[in-house]
């Protein structure tokens, strides 16, 4: 035999083939299929492979670093291909595509053709099957679809098969938009967790409702539902059924020489645990997860007790076993023609038992969160500006960064609760896939500004920068404006609509003047550098980049600018002549008032101070009428470490607060007004270690907080989770809403669960829900929003308030296998610091029923910000050979109101694919929750478009192909529910595509 | 973008390693052979499976009970074919067959044939080749002979290959007769092992001496000499490269693309590594142990590794890495024509470092110890009945005893550091073995004894018992003779020569007659039974059996008997007529004396007692002269359970004492004297715990000394190690002799090591040595010589002393593994006590130079006592039907003296294997270390020799096509050793065997 792995393909292969009898050989019986009249037992081999948690991707890949975790994939993946080329019964379910398109590309050519050999006949199928189990709470939807995408492509392209089943069995409770969205969307006919509250779970035992129709969205209603099956207990085997190398389960022991044989003790032990499953669910079928977390290291010691227990238990009768998909159970449960019990909204908040909510990761590593939702949306003008440009085959490419977010959403990466290595990784990982996105964005503007640039050049003529730092005021380009060069910055707009937008960039120098691409001085205003960015840029900056920078920025200058739709606009900054008079520009005046209130607000939102106590007292909106008593606070909750009754402490993934909530501003609170013609500021010193600024904007009608938030302080030796909290004068009756990942609007009550009678054991952390978008609160005249930049934890555990957690810094573990405490550090050479952390999130007070306008387009705002390039240069010159302002879309065209542009990106197969959004929930808005028109010809203003096809969610199939299960639900009326309103189909000469409320679309297109 | 207060300071050296690549399969060049001119480093793949120690056998095997330790042979087999058939470079080596045949049985006949496809090609080579690793302290050669050859026959039926190496890598020390015998009688090349004194290895590896010739035997010298091999450091790999599923070691991490990439780092790792071993070695070969115990579990964890470090180092170039086997290792030492350092004698005692003397499990387990010895001449003996009578092919055969003893002789069973529940193990298989053995002995004598019954019957027409608790006076067969009815006693010899024996039975009536096969009443001696033996009984018998008997037995009843070679002889015995005169029947004598001394000896042999200490004083032979002061005590060490210095206690394997040897007997011993014509006895009680009977049988000119030591008290919380010293007034100069394996004497010289100069530590447990014949010492005058009736271990630490080590009880673990104390307990329903152990040695003095022939001679009827089967019927229908007394062998012939038969075995292949031993070492006797001459036609007088053929020891091969390599040994002269006295070639007419001194000849024949 020759050296070739094929050759020893072929001797495997032999394994199958050849029927024969050795001395004692046995050949079990594994082809049992399912048996009418009796219990099914479907036994489905899987391994729970985490994308990373305590250890890196490529550790956990490689099996390097054991000594923090014996786990190893690629062991299981070449053992399970062994195992199951020796028997075509077995069966194996893969989920984590990061892990498996790895070991695919080393596979030889041989090995590769035996496994699709495997997938083809269904015994390896991959179900969920994005790049890894996304979590749940903390991500965005279009996270969700990309990292789904991501997988779903690798797996049609290399298989050409479509994932049928959700297997999200570890996320920390389970969202509305994972169920309808990455879930009947997607064309699943089922999903399968194992996380849900504790209460949920055990009067879900009792009335066999573990099993459910889940309708997650109320706008789409039965349209989007989807089979949901949480398991009886976990995703591991019934106890005493586990068979990983080492375990020491009781093995089925069947030569009759031997005096520990026990195959009739097996068997039963198998009936028995069967029985009991049997008893809390619905049908004759019952599904056993046979693995568990990295198992199948050695896939053989699974699959050869499986094989005897099907063997013997088929063998004894009374039930009956059989190696099966999660694909086929549903395919059983479907047949059966059973009513089931019908689960609306979400699965959130999750706990494990009465003190162990999982409700501290919504916020655990809170500048992590924020890494990877800047780099979200970063990603998504990205990839506009390289398909814009034209996609290149070599050199940097937007996927580095789309692979690096499509890991960062694993539910143990942007939940928070990896270990601090695995988390630099992570965080490695996206500003590498950053700094490849910035390069392709770098060399796309050159070439899209100016018809002299060649677009597939490496070295464009211009040399563009982005500042990334640019929220603790380090930014080079801008803070050296020399002599007679201009300071040019080009700002790209990735929304689908026009916009006005404030930029905010620091400077050395207040007499600057600011042109826009007609050569007019725009209005500016500068503010002297607050010397809490100084204090973090001094001591970041050197974090990042290992040296301090000479000197820091004086000023931050300010200016509106204006930007078409996909399109940029130019601005030009110069230091003033000295005779010059109408530059525009503005110096702030600082005030640090004494007495009396404080109003601020250059336009109609005001928002009144307390000068005594220096916090926020009031809102007022002078075109609207909106007046509102509204006070805001800083407080943090000590972190419990055990007390008597319970050693449970707070941590990385549970939030248990020890009862003491002290504020952060126990005497007044220093305060400072910062006032100019375009914002106004008040800075706010809460204590050493919480600050803030409350920003309004001349055209804006909403306050921005910016906070910053950190080092906590642990020298008394307790953790603290730090809140900003918002009271206003309102009777909400307990009501509040959430966003599900940054998508619907859930109605939260506040200790209440719609689906079982709660037993109230934690009364804050069990009313905390996930933020991806914000929250809002409402009452008979106004609606109070709030809008956050990145995940975090929010509530309103008393009427009127709303809370959101910032930051969390605990000294303990809580326990749940990460095994350190969520302290993170921060270190310039020996000089070590906890992390503080600093962000926005944005108010607006409506009234009731025009909340919603403010929130979606915000948010798309918040998500999508400007994107800035700067380059020096004369203006002269640039305007002469570039366009300085142009949209990439029909000239005046822009997306309705209610539509967003979510995904725009050229692939690798020169297919573009196109993702559209309508924003708005059904009866959310009067105007926008209506259907929306979107003519794709003018989106795609400068090209033909050959083809448009309409696919699945995460691009996979044709929509036309897609089938749907028609679930049967207890109390579903004859005539059934309204049909929600969609989009009819695209018109193929037209090009217009309608939305209706919520609909998301998705399209792969052809150019000519 | 905005912020990321995220640290990535490590983010340079991701640009590094940018290399675009697409599909990534390697394929690994591990094809080297050995290339000369550069360091060879031989990567040996192997796993270590001990057959039971922590678990049972089935237990290793199945990968049941991993609570205990996650180990499962069946996985490491399995899986390693598996990744041998990926890569025809890959090698692998398998030792054990106990494990392996399992295996093999259960395989399909694909997969047996593709494993013989594997051992063609050389890729699975069986080294060692027994059914286990034997331990090399606590054997018997027979047993060692036995194991190794159930082994090597099974290799060369499945696959026609025969081991070249031996391969003990982890037994405790090592023996002689492993090197010479086991060695290089077997045919191997070389024996590779990790256990040797660390004192002796730190000389070695400064010498380069790891590696010698050994010459094991002082009669063969240099025609028995074979390539040691000891290990730098242990069997496992160099640190750093074991990789077996979760070790922890750093792997290969060759994918460009990810962080950890370290090729160059492990490359340079293992390079230094190798030139650290080359460094200790001679030649350019070193080899490293690529296994551990119970590894390759998932075969290719290891063989991943193997191959990238292969690979990489060759591809680096300065020195060579390849996949090798032991053997291909000597055949590259060999060729290198290296002059080797000399090794003579043994590698015991074996120590591990200053404190931890492995001396302590010579003696572990001591009744289990006798357990395995008893049934190892009781196998000899049944097998030589199954041959007579005609070896059956269905129901009780003798090899299911076999197979148990075969398990037995592992390095962990009959040495006694197993856990207790595998020990447990063992014994049942080794009931189970000898029950199996017993019905074959109950159905051969039936047959062999008369014409008339068919030997291949099943139900014979006499029903026979054996009595395997005689020593503690159990035998329904013996304790009820009813009226008018004898009890037949059949006597079977094993021994080839003609034998007189004392048979003592228990029996419940003092008026019995003992008649022989002639009708002639034999004189008998009635004695009272002793009351610890009854107290043992009480117990023993109900925790054997679950029952206690209804009464016990009063009386011994002791006769002589005589039985010619091979052999049986019929007793009746059967209740005095009240009127019958000659009986012949004597009833004892019984006095506690008072005062003065005690004389004791029917015969010639006189053993004086003090009775003021109740001890004894003086041994006399008034036919031989000798006189010799002599003192017998009974004392124990306390076992150390670590100090304030070191924390190392005393254990299963090691022998620590606390510095404490108090006697048994302070006070006077209580004194017990039985006269009759027979034998005398006297009774010691030392104390409540300890007691001893001293016999002198009519005709013998030894004493007799039977032990019951146990229950060890431990009130104290002291574990206690007994010996019992004998003290003779010689002048010993530090000299004494001990056996190896129950053949070669090895000189012992009291804190002197031949190798090296000792640095003694352990003065006490540094000079014990494994005892398996005996010991003896000696004068200008006379010779002490004891013979032990099991292993166990023994000394002499002063002048005129030999101590032997008869029990143990500690209730420390020693920290090697076992993790359990050495305190063994018998229970009867709740009744717990320590382990009772019962068992003789026997002394004999002889004047200088005489002692050897009573070694010899009785060495061979203690390990071959007669054989005992009873019925009941009547003596004269008996005699008439069957043939009471005879001998297989032709009429009137006996093996020479210094001849032993050692096996007689109809083997499953119709072919009869026979082994002859030479009994008597070069000079060691002036009459019997001579040429014997054995007439095979005599032995096998009653059928006709077809076909005679020499096989090698282990019958695997014909001797006349063994090869053997010669090795050049440093210092050796020109003129060479005066060649060794061995027996010619087979006369193939004559049928005369000729054996040398200590020569062992194995024949392989055919009959007509």
């Amino acid at each position: 035999m020759g050296s070739s792995p094929l050759a020893s393909a072929t001797f495997l292969l032999i394994f199958i083939f050849v029927v024969d009898v050795g001395a004692s050989f046995i050949r079990y019986n594994t082809s049992a299929g399912i048996v009418d009249g009796k219990l099914n037992v479907h036994l489905v081999p899987h391994t729970h492979d985490d994308v990373g948690w305590l250890k890196t991707v490529d550790q956990y890949y490689t099996g390097s670093n054991n000594s923090i975790q014996g786990a190893c994939v690629s062991n299981v993946l070449d053992s399970v291909v062994v195992a199951l080329l020796k028997d075509p019964s077995r069966k194996f379910i893969y989920v984590e595509q990061a892990f498996f398109q790895i070991w695919w590309a080393e596979q030889s050519e041989a090995t590769q053709q035996l496994v699709k050999g495997l997938v083809d006949s269904g015994q390896l199928e991959f179900i969920n099957g994005g790049w890894c189990m996304h979590d749940e709470a903390t991500v965005h939807y279009n996270d969700m679809i990309d990292q789904t995408t991501l997988g779903h492509r690798a797996i049609k392209r290399q298989f050409n098969k479509i994932p049928r089943t959700g297997w999200q069995i570890d996320p920390f409770g389970h969202s509305s938009v994972q169920g309808y969205l990455l879930g009947a969307e997607l064309g699943f006919d089922s999903i399968f967790f194992a996380r849900i509250d504790y209460q949920d779970r055990h009067q879900r035992r009792l009335d066999k409702s573990l099993e459910v129709i889940w309708r997650g969205s109320r706008t789409f209603g039965p349209s989007s539902q989807i089979f949901a099956s949480a398991f009886p207990v976990h995703y591991s085997p019934p106890h005493g059924f586990n068979f990983e190398l080492y375990d020491d389960s009781v093995l089925v022991l069947d030569d009759p020489l031997i005096d520990d044989y026990n195959v009739k003790v097996r068997v039963n032990d198998f009936i028995n645990a069967a029985l009991a499953q049997a008893n809390l669910t619905r049908t004759n079928h019952i599904m056993w997860t046979m693995g568990d977390d990295f198992q199948y290291q050695y896939a053989e010691s699974w699959f050869k007790q499986m094989d005897k227990l099907i063997n013997y238990v088929n063998q004894d009768g009374r039930i009956n076993a059989l190696y099966s998909t999660p694909s086929i159970y549903t395919d059983a449960k479907y047949a059966a023609n059973e009513s089931w019990p019908l689960k609306t909204n979400d699965y959130f908040p999750y706990a494990d038992y009465y003190n162990a909510y999982w409700t501290g990761y919504y916020t655990s590593r809170p500048s992590f969160k924020r890494f990877v939702r800047v780099l979200s949306g970063y990603y998504l003008a990205a990839r506009q500006l390289e398909f814009l440009a034209g996609r290149k085959f070599s050199g940097p490419v937007t996927s580095t960064l789309g692979d690096a977010l499509a890991i960062a959403q694993h539910h143990d990466a942007v939940s928070g609760t990896s270990k601090q290595h695995t988390t630099n990784d992570y965080a490695k990982r996206l500003a590498y896939g950053a700094s490849q996105a910035e390069k392709v964005i770098n060399l796309a503007i050159p070439c899209l500004t100016s018809s002299e640039e060649k677009c597939d050049s490496d070295s464009p003529s211009i040399k563009l920068s982005q500042c990334n730092l640019l929220n603790i005021s380090y930014c080079p380009a801008t803070e050296e404006i020399s002599e007679g060069k201009s300071l040019i910055v080009i700002v790209y707009n990735s929304l689908g609509w026009n916009r006005t937008e404030y930029v905010k960039i620091p400077v050395n120098d207040n007499h600057l003047v600011v042109r826009d691409s007609n050569g007019q001085a725009v209005e500016s205003q500068v503010i002297e550098m607050e010397s809490t960015t100084i204090t973090l840029r001094n001591f970041y900056v050197k974090a990042y980049l290992g040296e301090l920078p000479k000197v820091a920025p004086k000023y931050w200058l300010v200016f509106e600018v204006f930007v078409p739709p996909l399109g940029w606009n130019t601005y030009f900054i110069s230091k003033e002549a000295m005779k010059a008079s109408n530059t525009n520009g503005h110096t702030s005046t600082i005030s640090t008032p004494d007495d009396g209130t404080i109003e601020i607000g250059p336009g109609p939102l005001k928002v009144v101070f307390s000068s005594t106590s220096g916090q926020i007292n009031r809102v007022v909106n002078n075109r609207t009428g909106v007046d509102l008593t509204v006070r805001q606070s800083y407080l943090w909750y000590g972190s419990s470490t055990g007390d008597e009754k319970d050693t449970q402490a707070s941590g990385a993934y549970i939030f248990r607060p020890n009862g003491s909530l002290p504020s952060a501003s126990l005497r007044s609170v220093t305060v400072k007004v910062v006032r100019g013609p375009i914002v106004h500021e008040v800075h706010q010193q809460f204590n050493t270690w919480i600050s803030q600024i409350t920003r309004i904007f001349k055209n804006k009608e909403s306050a921005e907080f910016e906070f910053t938030v950190g080092p906590i302080p642990t020298d008394d030796k307790i953790g603290k989770e730090v809140i900003s909290r918002l009271t206003a004068d309102m009777v909400t009756n307990k009501t509040f809403y959430t966003d599900s990942n940054g998508r619907d609007f859930l109605k939260r009550v506040t200790n209440f669960r719609e689906d079982w009678k709660l037993n109230v054991t934690q009364p804050i952390a069990g009313n905390y829900y996930p933020l991806n978008l914000g929250m809002y609160m409402g009452d008979e005249k106004y609606e109070l929003s709030v809008l956050v930049d990145s995940a975090c934890g929010g509530s309103s555990v008393q009427d009127g308030q709303l809370e959101i957690m910032l930051h969390r810094r605990i000294l303990a573990d809580d326990g749940r296998g990460v095994g350190e405490p969520l302290d993170e550090i921060v270190c310039v050479e020996n000089d070590c610091e906890g992390l503080t952390t600093r962000g926005k999130f944005h108010m607006s007070i409506n009234h009731l029923g025009n909340g919603a306008n403010w929130r979606r387009t915000n948010g798309q705002q918040i998500y999508s910000p400007v994107l800035l390039a700067f380059t020096h240069g004369d203006e002269k010159t640039w305007k002469a050979s570039r366009v300085t302002k142009a949209t990439s879309m029909a000239p005046g065209y822009t997306l309705p109101p209610n539509v967003a542009l979510i995904t725009l990106e050229e692939l690798d197969d020169a297919t573009v694919l196109l993702r559209l959004a309508h924003l708005y929930e059904a009866g959310e808005d009067a105007q926008n929750s209506v259907l929306a028109a979107v003519e794709l010809k003018k989106i795609f203003a400068g090209k033909m478009i050959k083809k448009v096809e309409e696919k699945s969610l995460s691009a996979n199939q044709n929509k036309a192909e897609m089938k749907k299960k028609n679930w049967r639900v207890e109390g579903d009326s004859e005539t059934g529910h309204p049909a929600a309103l969609r989009g009819g189909p695209l018109n193929n000469s037209t090009l217009i595509v309608e939305l209706g409320p919520m609909e998301i679309r998705t399209f792969s297109l052809t150019f000519k």
